[in-house]
């Protein structure tokens, strides 16, 4: 495998080029519609402006419109944007895929389509042109990866999934290099579940934080950790129920998918600030607007289980008293309701 | 049950005090003979030294040698020392112990006593006079609690464990208050497992910040977290597998003794300290000099488990390449190896 087509020049599409340059891939990265100004800082040579780290410089940047052009004898498709942008990209690539041409997507989690909770590469493979579909097997990454240190060469370990497994395991053979290890995961119920679980209850591990500092704490070894360990370990068991739920492998919530990938998202970013917030009594509203915009993929994915869960509870596969968590963190964050957490209903009581 | 007596006026003893006042219960709270000074300040109404707390007022404290005077009547016994102090505290409970007089311990985890690891509630239990062996059924509390959160009432999540169920629930139903919440768990291995190992492998955790501090790096939201969240990945895969070579339950480790009592030891203390300093790179010597003599459960529970290792893996329970963290650990807490986090060889590879 030597050229490698990146779309979508975030944060994530772009600390990526640097193990896929470092794994001995020339690595053609093309912004989105909404990349212009990041492009225009790469083509200049000037690092990038978000990640604030200079890319190999053997990588080219190309704009949205130069995406044939880039791809052009590529052996890889990686696609690089966040789940919103994921229509958006499906039609792009619909020029572009081949049965042959393997899609590798940073894009993970679930979308609530159509009356059903769907995998976001299942979503991918509907979007494309009809003749596409079957022929394509879309690999996604997950597991603890914050893009910023990525793109310092921080060690990182990751999980491939999809539903051509060999196909995974030649992906992770081919991008290794001695900072960024990939093992591969067949469970990709699992893997996604687990991917899209974690920005809620990370938001909601965030909420201890925020009652600390309500009460005048400064970070510190005396803080809420006992309280948040709590919440992590009511996470965990209701993670484990809903991939069992969705007939996926609960032992997945235990590796780098799962815990490992909970543990970065409570360290790093946005949800872990909104969830700081909701936690310091200041209510949604105002939650809300000191996030000023931000994509909060915390609030997304309450709003879809919500709108999932009666189904899952009408086959038998959930009790409704099963999730005391998760029902609390959707009525913090979508209703408003006040942080009260339930640790009476924890742990099976 | 009215009169409690708590033996062990250290942190976590003296924390407990507070959750037991507030249950109802009559606490004596009495010193070990190192606890002189603690004893002097409560007996005058000042902050607990080390806790920064303020006691409730109706806790009484005694001195080591006024255990026989403070625990008449007593209806519960509380260990509260450490487990370096579990021989000590034996002998001064044989004096006491009655058959129907319950045992709960704060000291967990494991020794390697006699050429095999012995549970710490099981070695109490050798250490009595011998016609009270086989009566007294000690219950072991577990899961994530800083003393110094649970001493200010901080919302605190607990386990009870033991050869006793019955017991276990009456104490659970007994000891619970708004904020000091409750469960059992019936997997006595699984638990004191998990309680001796989370130190270890906290430890190890703390190794990304260390070499991230050594690079000039601050804490902050890019930082080494994708390198602790694989090793707490793997550190949660190696606990399971030690788990079930003892013959526990590996889902104990996904609740609250496993991974949310490994949360908050990451978060607290000196294990985290520790192996900050070792993946500074300053060496053992030097790390072990600036902790300045305090005890290091992370080095005693990697000892114990180096004996106790050859045996398990003779006994066909344990493969020898399957805890590559664990040794990795030992060697650089133990002989003073430099930090090389085995990440190739993780998640069975």
């Amino acid at each position: 495998m030597t050229r490698v087509t990146v779309l979508g020049a975030g944060m994530m599409g772009s600390a990526l080029c640097v193990p896929l340059t470092d794994s001995g891939h020339d690595v053609h990265l093309v912004g989105t519609h909404l990349d212009g100004p990041i492009i225009r800082e790469l083509q200049a040579n000037r690092p990038h402006p978000t990640l604030h780290v200079e890319l190999p410089r053997t990588i080219r940047a190309f704009f949205a419109e130069q995406l044939e052009e880039a791809a052009a004898d590529t052996e890889l498709l990686v696609l690089g944007v966040s789940s919103a942008g994921i229509r958006w990209a499906a039609q792009r690539l619909s020029r572009l895929a081949r049965a042959d041409l393997p899609v590798l997507m940073v894009t993970k989690g679930l979308a609530w389509e159509g009356g059903q909770l769907t995998l976001l590469p299942d979503l991918l493979v509907t979007q494309l042109a009809p003749e596409l579909r079957g022929t394509i097997h879309p690999v996604a990454i997950a597991g603890p990866c914050i893009a910023g240190e990525l793109a310092r060469r921080v060690p990182t370990c990751v999980v491939l999934t999809g539903r051509d497994p060999e196909l995974c395991r030649e992906l992770a053979t081919h991008l290794q290099t001695a900072y960024y290890r990939l093992w591969t995961n067949p469970d990709v119920v699992g893997v996604q579940v687990c991917a899209a679980l974690k920005n809620a209850f990370a938001m909601g591990m965030g909420f201890g934080a925020g009652q600390h500092e309500r009460e005048g704490g400064h970070p510190g070894p005396v803080a809420r950790h006992n309280y948040e360990a709590a919440v992590l370990a009511q996470a965990v068991r209701e993670m484990q129920q809903l991939v069992r739920a969705l007939d996926g492998d609960p032992q997945t919530v235990v590796g780098l998918a799962g815990i490992g990938d909970l543990d970065v998202t409570c360290n790093g970013g946005r949800t872990g600030r909104f969830g700081r917030l909701l936690g310091s009594g200041i209510g949604l509203a105002a939650a809300l607007g000191q996030m000023s915009g931000e994509t909060l993929e915390c609030r997304e994915i309450l709003a879809e289980l919500r709108a999932a869960l009666p189904a899952l509870q009408a086959e038998q596969r959930l009790s409704s008293c099963s999730l005391p968590l998760l029902h609390h963190l959707a009525s913090v964050a979508l209703d408003g309701d006040p942080v009260e957490m339930p640790f009476s209903r924890f742990f099976g009581h």
